[in-house]
């Protein structure tokens, strides 16, 4: 865990490191990355949430893997110099802030990894409460940089 | 392993299941899924195949995981009735072969989840050499579903 924390800080910090491609590229990767994310999140809301009926504890477990490991892949690589102008698969929403406020986006991305490892622990071992309340937490974490760096439409 | 692959069977086999939302939404979810799994096959080649001087095994072992993880999401709730047609980030390339050979599709949905599971065993197990052959047979699978069941552009 430590260790995966700080290739993830140290990706965060070293903008555009050798795994960035074109500004097109990181941020056509990037909006996939999250939409992949949302995708899963709304998974797991639909099933411990808004139809706790429905709840299926095999593919709760599998969303939440794939939001942690998405989490831990390195995202930060995708924010290089220069990624808050740009289409991707649409028009990017990043602030220019992201990248004055270095401090600010490095403790967002940082604890957006710790929620979303701590979900894909609890989906293993928690009850459908458990996983409602650890889903909103990162949430949280993702409202919060949302807030600070994203443009609202 | 056993569990997660009767799983993605059964959401390969039902198709429109009860994570399936809107079709325009199915495609592009579909399409953020594989451009982020492109994304990390993309890392993982440029550090095993093409400047083999960059490896950096927590990258690898970490892009291998954010491909498994994804493989293992539940990918065949998002080839809904319907879904060969109509645009997400942008036209699907899916063909209508995929819902008529449906034996096949399936066949070729497990070959990729196996290919992935054991690429997250080799990144953190393997060498250099041992983590390109199973990206390669990855990579198989990936085209034989391309030749099968995309249209080319």
């Amino acid at each position: 865990m430590k260790s995966r924390l700080l290739f993830t800080v140290a990706a965060i910090a070293v903008s555009a490191a050798a795994l960035a491609g074109p500004i097109e590229d990181q941020i056509r990767f990037r909006q996939s990355a999250y939409s992949f994310i949302g995708w899963n999140v709304g998974k797991i809301k639909a099933q411990v949430a808004d139809k706790p009926d429905t709840y299926n504890k095999d593919q709760v477990i599998a969303a939440a893997r794939a939001i942690a490991a998405a989490a831990n892949s390195g995202l930060g690589a995708l924010y290089g110099a220069g990624t808050d102008k740009g289409v991707g698969w649409k028009q990017t929403r990043l602030k220019p802030e992201f990248f004055q406020q270095t401090d600010e986006a490095r403790t967002v991305g940082i604890a957006f990894i710790t929620e979303a490892n701590n979900l894909a622990k609890v989906a293993e071992t928690g009850s459908v409460d458990e996983i409602k309340t650890q889903l909103g937490k990162l949430n949280d974490t993702c409202k919060s940089c949302h807030d600070k760096f994203r443009i609202k439409e």
